[in-house]
């Protein structure tokens, strides 16, 4: 080991002293990152190697994100020691690299790791302590092959669910993404690893234009603060390190142009210490697609004054142009030194002076562990939502005959994990619908698989059928594939215009005729969905029995799915998301707000008419709600009301129930929605049991946002309901 | 007669003299209006009488709208010059009573009268002295019953074709919304008689969520200014007399209930000094709907305060919140006054005060009289917009033997005016497609109708279907029926949830399976639709040779689709609303918004991928452009560009074109749309005649809206294109 040219820094004296080591190339440097793999252009390790040794640039994403070429575990705790190993001993100060990943759901993009469930289903089990350890998990195994930060947690809302990005939020509610976005930072924070988190993506992504990925979001003021931003200030409350720009335009400004956002509410409004980095190759977009700059030098100029202090893709260009920006005085050195502190300040808060180094063997150890694996598996557990069930049609009986198994997403890990994550068979580790239920079944029983369908296209429908009509019960997994952004990369999903596309949410022909000829045998059968959207199911809900919605499950998912089919599992999850008739009933969402009926009520179909409503999801047992009450029936501003419901469950097995309370205001200042979900709590009940939930709701949710985005207490009547229950309080102004 | 209790009032002097005379009680009276008819509650034309004689209310809508029992053309005379009468003679100070109707395509809720295609058609047609021509007629039938005041133009822009009123717009390009409503309201000022206009909806109503009819229209400020605006301002321009602000809420605020936009906006940034009704129960619904005021009185002052002058449907209670207001010293009652001398100044200028009365024998010479009828039909041929004609398919020749027309629209006088519209077949006077058809083909074709179908339910396809086959030629007339707001109301149109609704675009079975069915025949087959919106006929693009838009042509709208369908008129409009592909891809605009490709432009569905662009149109003839060329290549603020551009008619016989110039920013200080239109004209041109076409676009055309609402012009280059041709200039600040 050579000694290293700086000390462990630790105070901010020290990285002060650093700071004025370093020459306005070296600062710069730390404001820009580099890749390893294919994007528009390709980049070998010794590229990214050299863009450390000669350029001493500040982040490496040599792997565990899409583009990359290594993807195993061994391999990437080696590139990562050695590329901070160059960084501490080849270079002048040798100052280590943050080496960021897109751990989405798990650190997906690494082989040997643990893949949970996608964000959205997550938002369906509704339990913030499994939100934590899906965080602290995640962290651990980040930490473990060298990489220091990673790309999340969402914070964005589902707004339109022809967006590709669905499935990576936590659903439509601002509280919910807020609480479970926080609870996710929480968890990364408490892990026995030091790994920064980054809010993404800042301040509105949720509701593109006609669903299209990255499209502008043009909104209110109103709205944004109300719906949009909530769940950023909830991480931001847990100290998050970073915040990313959206790639999309708010309102004509793109967010990694905007000084308003960036600058004047996430530092002067909301008090953000941390560093923002651009979603990766965001500022050359402000010229490329926006064409709010000229040039890319000209993006920059845009996105370093509004407030981005670090280019991801920037490389050795964003070097140049910060120089060149500082020496023909259209950027002052003092706020790139502001930049450059931000992120000394993370790499030292990090450790990364100490020590950037990872222990492979140990590693070994901590990768996908069995503890780490039982957390995904009771994550898929706890999100599964039964939508239908009609004359108790699940549970299937494990000692049944036969089972047919069939459908494009039965046996795909692939698609059961979803985008952001691996995308070949063989890279992944864990179990599909097909082998849970071969692994939840009776020793006796005999299950077929036939796939039966492709995701759009036709596949063996015939045999599928047979094998439904000697069957006793056919499970039908319908739904998705594996996808990111608008529905790609063709290279994995054919071309852009077949199915998973914006335009459509009903299923293909090739599902939807599947689905129809497995229900002409009159088999008893249950339809799974393996989805990343909420898609407009109309028929099959008119026809089929069962109805399991399964999300994107992750690695454990298919075991999830098949002790609930067979009856190991009471399901317990919620709708996070509103699912819609068709697409032309869309937007759907359960905190619409109210309007005028120019002819009449009576005139028009409903405002909020989902086939399955936000918060929807059935058990196997009954729960009864009864005694809705507030224990303060005047509301203080700066209070909080103390709401409680007493639950039964008055079925004849044990089961978890998700308490959910909405709340809105009768009458206000300006129009708010007519109700929003305020609090929950998910609680398990043996059979008979009862037990009162309480909850303490803060009086600023029901404060009341105004157009020009600011929130108010104000005083008038409020509407409280928990499943069919009501009750009310009263605000109080002073 | 007896001598009436005031003078002839005329100068502002006097209207100051009848103000002072005037007690609260007379002066909250001319701010409010009764009607005739049953909407929540029955009005008699005796109550009417009451509520002028006893409070001297300012306002009676007894005729010209969808609830009046009153429809034929004498009764309504009588009854305007009663109530004007009673207002005069009876009364303490005899203010005459303004009278308003919804003369949205004609004065159409009065029989004997001329009925114009609705305002989409119109927008198709891109011809302003036709505009004016409609505006002038129309005011002098409205003036020819003893209605003073239409309720129009719409300034409306049509963003969602789910919506219930977007046959009611000109369409989706701000420009042409704004110059045909201009050219609308110019119009009716230049007709022989003294009627008001009166701009709706302000400030932004067209892009209502889920296109539900009033529901919230939550956008930006950047696309408000941008997009919603112009159209009032261009009418403002005019010197439009009244404003009605929109149902919906903006951003959180009621429009009927925002200082914002009625005083900060309406008033002082745009100068306008006419009066602000609402629209129709605007006021209440604060409180009923939009649940921002907690009760009728709170509601008013809300909308008092706000900016709205006139409670169109406030009657007695009105009245009296009003002086309660006042007297509680909530409202000053300086401000009531100011309201009622918009009110009296307007009755004054419309010259109520001398004469209010109308000659019924002199009316009776003017209603529905030829020049009117004929304007009509000159409106309805040049709306007719050819969206498809493979193979020459049309024009279907004259003497052909026989032709096969069927469909639910084919013979409807009903379904081709369209909502806003007296709705019973024998109450109109017009001309079916059938009718013209027999009207249009030779003593020897025989013309065989078979229905074949309803709007949204099976009717005779076999009739229609045998029919086809034997005939030389079919004309499938399919669409949508008569409605209006959110499809309504139920007792024309049935239930709620059938076609046409806000959720299906596509044509409902019935329609489709008649297409279908007649086109096995084989028999050649054009399709027209007789539709208020841009329906998603994906599938009969795919398969049909021949497809005519008519919109809702008005009552002589069967002869000039007969004339297209035939040749004897050569159609030349040009779509004013881009066609879906489906409910999905909406919406669907050529105006939008650049953005970027996260994972590259290749993975995206286009962002802008109509089954036909706006502006899409076909001729019988071909025209050919060349030579599209700016005068001037630099462009400074306050100046304009002269773009010229040359036209030949290269086909075989005599046509008109809508030359259509478009243009946008390359780069921008901010997002702006990839192109708009910016200016048209419409031409004719012989066979083999050429022309050039010189525009002078204004350089505030391509001024960019910042976020705060605010335009300003900035240097950068300009993009202009006009058919496939393209040029660029150069904006030059300062």
């Amino acid at each position: 080991m050579t000694t290293y040219n700086t000390q462990m820094t630790q105070t901010d004296d020290d990285i002060e002293t650093l700071l004025k080591e370093m020459t306005l190339q070296e600062k710069a440097a730390q404001l820009a990152g580099t890749y390893v793999g294919t994007m528009d252009e390709t980049r070998t390790v010794d590229d990214a190697e050299e863009m450390v040794r000669e350029h001493g640039i500040g982040f490496v994403t040599p792997f565990g994100y899409g583009a990359s070429p290594h993807r195993d575990s061994t391999k990437v705790i080696e590139i990562a020691n050695r590329l901070q190993r160059i960084a501490r001993e080849e270079t002048r100060l040798g100052i280590p690299i943050l080496i960021p990943v897109d751990a989405i759901h798990g650190h997906a993009y690494v082989e040997d790791t643990t893949v949970f469930p996608h964000n959205l289903a997550i938002a369906a089990a509704r339990d913030r302590g499994l939100a934590e350890q899906i965080g602290t998990v995640t962290a651990t195994e980040v930490a473990a092959t060298g990489s220091n930060l990673t790309y999340g947690p969402t914070c964005d809302i589902a707004r339109d669910p022809r967006w590709g990005r669905t499935f990576e939020t936590f659903g439509e509610s601002p509280y919910l993404v807020g609480e479970l976005a926080s609870a996710k930072a929480r968890g990364i924070h408490d892990a026995p690893v030091d790994v920064a988190a980054m809010a993404k993506h800042f301040p509105a992504y949720g509701e593109p234009a006609r669903g299209e990925d990255a499209s502008p979001v043009d909104k209110s003021l109103s709205s944004l603060y109300r719906d949009f931003l909530p769940p950023f200030e909830a991480v931001l409350a847990e100290g998050i390190e970073g915040v990313m720009p959206s790639y999309n335009s708010i309102n004509g400004v793109p967010s990694h142009g905007s000084n308003y956002w960036l600058s004047e509410v996430l530092r002067n409004d909301l008090g953000f210490e941390g560093y923002v980095a651009s979603d990766w190759n965001g500022i050359n977009m402000l010229h490329q697609d926006h064409r709010v700059a000229e040039d890319q030098k000209d993006a920059i100029h845009q996105s370093f004054t509004a407030g981005v202090d670090v280019h991801s893709l920037g490389e050795g260009d964003h070097i140049d142009h910060i120089v060149s920006l500082v020496e023909s005085d259209k950027v002052d050195e003092t706020a790139v030194d502001a930049s450059v502190r931000r992120v000394l300040q993370l790499k030292s808060d990090l450790g990364l002076f100490e020590d950037p180094f990872v222990n492979a063997e140990e590693s070994d150890d901590t990768l996908n562990n069995d503890t780490h694996r039982g957390v995904a598996l009771e994550a898929a557990r706890e999100s599964m939502t039964l939508l239908k069930n009609d004359d108790d049609c699940l549970p299937f009986d494990p000692g049944i005959d036969e089972v047919l198994v069939t459908g494009p997403n039965a046996d795909s890990l692939v698609n059961q994990v979803g985008g952001w994550s691996l995308k070949k068979e063989h890279e992944l580790d864990g179990t599909t619908v097909r082998e849970g239920i071969e692994g939840v079944v009776s020793a006796e029983t005999t299950v077929t698989y036939e796939r039966g369908s492709g995701i759009d296209e036709s596949d063996g429908m015939d045999a599928a059928v047979a094998a439904a009509a000697n069957a006793d019960a056919a499970v039908v997994v319908l739904g998705e594939n594996w996808y990111l952004h608008e529905f790609g990369p063709q290279d994995v999903n054919g071309p852009t215009d077949r199915f998973p596309n914006r335009a459509q949410l009903t299923l293909p022909a090739a599902q939807r005729e599947l689905l129809e000829a497995v229900l002409e045998t009159e088999t008893p059968t249950a339809l799974v969905l393996v989805t990343g959207r909420a898609l407009a199911i109309s028929w099959a809900t008119e026809h089929v029995d069962a109805i399991l919605q399964a999300y994107y499950p992750g690695v454990e998912g298919g075991k999830a799915v098949a002790e609930t089919l067979f009856g190991e599992h009471n399901p317990g999850g919620k709708l996070p998301i509103s699912v819609p008739r068709s697409e032309g009933h869309l937007p759907v969402r359960h905190n619409y707000l109210p309007h005028p009926y120019p002819i009449g009520p009576d005139e028009h179909l409903p405002s909020y008419d989902p086939l399955f409503a936000f918060g929807h999801g059935l058990s196997y047992t009954d729960f009864e709600y009864r005694d809705l009450s507030v224990e303060n029936e005047l509301l203080r501003e700066n209070s909080a009301v103390c709401v409680s419901v007493t639950l039964t469950n008055t079925g004849d097995r044990a089961g978890e129930e998700v308490v959910q309370l909405f709340g809105g205001r009768d009458y206000s200042s300006v129009v708010t929605p007519v109700t929003e979900l305020v609090d929950f709590q998910r609680v398990a009940l043996g059979k008979g049991e009862e037990t009162t939930v309480e909850f303490e709701v803060p009086a600023d949710a029901f404060d009341v946002v105004h157009p020009d985005g600011t929130s108010q207490f104000e005083g008038g009547s409020i509407s409280l309901q928990c499943e069919s229950l009501k009750t009310s309080l009263t605000a109080v102004d002073n």
